[in-house]
């Protein structure tokens, strides 16, 4: 059953939801309380199946494994209210079901709502993982206070989330908030997976700080990064923290282009706050300079005096923690 | 009193609005019905005057013989139910004052509403001209019948207007939707009046359309607009019309900046659809296709096919129709 890890806190909770981020790598999951609290949670692989039913399988054993756990620890049977699933694709809420899963092909076009409800006896409900993890920032993490706020998640892609008087802005089709899919140089730019050019997630995401590390290492011959062999945004973050100058010049160039987009939303959106979550924005120190500046440069003086530009707060609990709070009927 | 035009039109109508549109060079004003029908109408100049009471003055004067001439016509005094003001510029809505408009500097900080309630006893209201144009393009043109899209108002500058589930989306400062100042150029792009470079307004305005023909003309020598004492869009669209080769090239790159701006929108927002009016559109069929090709190199499949990019229908009325719907309670 993986890696459960027991959360010591413990407050009184009258209801709970099982909440799962399913990722394409990991499924993390956890019983989580209307206060935000999480009582118990775990974390395993992704089954690497091709069939839905193994998805589901895997949630449900995941499901009553934090049940067990959760009514052993309050020496109770807890009312858990609701199954809530963050998913890596586009999803229909209304009838519950995963559109389009580039990650988990298996669930494309899958009524995951129906099957889960079937197995657990409980209502389900779905979400993009990127909008569950804006809603979690906006409950528990630094968006808290606020009602209108966009969330960018720089992960292995860059992900968004549009928040609107504190309603998730999903679209027509479920699949509003492409923010890593915005042309930040749209002439020249790199080609991006989705088949256009100079998008947002081909300089900004962990991926794309791998990319631009490796074309730009010949011009820097002394850095540290060259003998690298297993080159993260981790290890080149690390490198410009200590001082690499190619490392610098990545981060400096990655925080060009988020600034680019961030003034396009923040023209567009006119929000309250922009919350930058996900690994990359570990890399905070190293890019937020450059950022900030192109946000001076680019948006209108009375916008970007308004918006405040912070780190999530939430880390990899946002997209949890969003799915709770979707859970409890936010 | 300018230029009053009557409207041949009388249905049977309970109530009315005096909607205005106030531009930087027209003031036009109508008493509009609860079915959007146009009553009477005039348009004179604004008053180039550097005081807020001479606008207000103008605008009463307008109102006034609106109603006296919907009553002459009607036989009977006419219920005015509000008066509804489109501004070009920024307006704090709840609170009725302009919070800046560049063209009417007068105003700036401006309490509108107050000053229009005490003069005519009635209700006021505010809003941004695009915004109102994209409310009369719902009601009224275009986007009847649909619900969530974005109007793209392509004049001396570019403006935009978001309807989210039937609601104008208005940001937290009531400027949101400034999408003439989206990057699709962000390097290398011409200097725009904003502050930033490579915006869309520099490329797919009136100003833009003439400034792109002057820059480009050396390359053409024989185009007949090299002749043209007095450039504008409408002459450089009627020479594309006639097969003029440059006129042909500045309307094929308009269309190119255009769609790369919308396929963002697209991305960000995932509408039903997006209306695209001002003077400009007029060239709709000169840059169509190359807009086109655009959203489809750069939008999501999936919200690409979805999305309807058609032309505006109530012409230069747009503004004048969403501030009436506004001042009946949209």
């Amino acid at each position: 059953m993986g890696d459960p890890i027991k959360d010591n806190s413990a407050s009184p909770a009258t209801g709970f939801v099982f909440a799962a981020d399913l990722g394409g790598t990991h499924l993390r999951a956890a019983s989580v309380d209307e206060t935000g609290q999480i009582h118990f949670r775990l974390k395993h692989d992704t089954p690497r199946a091709d069939s839905a039913a193994e998805i589901v399988r895997s949630l449900v054993l995941a499901a009553r494994e934090c049940t067990t756990q959760t009514n052993a620890q309050a020496g109770r049977t807890c009312d858990f209210k609701a199954i809530s699933v963050a998913v890596p694709g586009t999803v229909n809420v209304a009838q519950g079901i995963v559109v389009t899963a580039p990650n988990l092909r298996c669930l494309d076009g899958f009524p995951l709502t129906a099957a889960l409800t079937e197995e657990l006896q409980r209502p389900a409900v779905l979400e993009n993982d990127a909008n569950a993890a804006a809603v979690g920032e906006m409950w528990r993490g630094a968006g808290r206070g606020h009602t209108t706020i966009v969330c960018v998640t720089l992960g292995t892609g860059v992900g968004g989330g549009i928040i609107l008087d504190g309603k998730l802005w999903r679209g027509v089709d479920g699949a509003a908030a492409e923010i890593g899919h915005m042309g930040v140089d749209p002439f020249g730019g790199v080609a991006c997976g989705c088949g256009s050019r100079g998008c947002l997630e081909v300089y900004a995401s962990a991926t794309a700080i791998v990319r631009m590390t490796r074309e730009a290492s010949p011009r820097y011959p002394d850095s540290t990064l060259r003998s690298c062999e297993h080159l993260s945004a981790e290890n080149i973050y690390g490198a410009g923290v200590a001082g690499d100058e190619l490392a610098l010049e990545v981060f400096r160039r990655m925080g060009v282009y988020l600034g680019i987009g961030l003034a396009n939303l923040i023209n567009i959106i006119n929000p309250e706050m922009i919350v930058i979550g996900g690994g990359v924005a570990n890399g905070w120190d190293l890019f937020e300079k450059y950022m900030q500046q192109q946000v001076a440069e680019r948006a209108f003086p009375l916008l970007a005096a308004r918006v405040k530009i912070v780190r999530a707060e939430c880390g990899d609990d946002a997209g949890l923690l969003g799915a709770a709070k979707l859970g409890f009927g936010m």
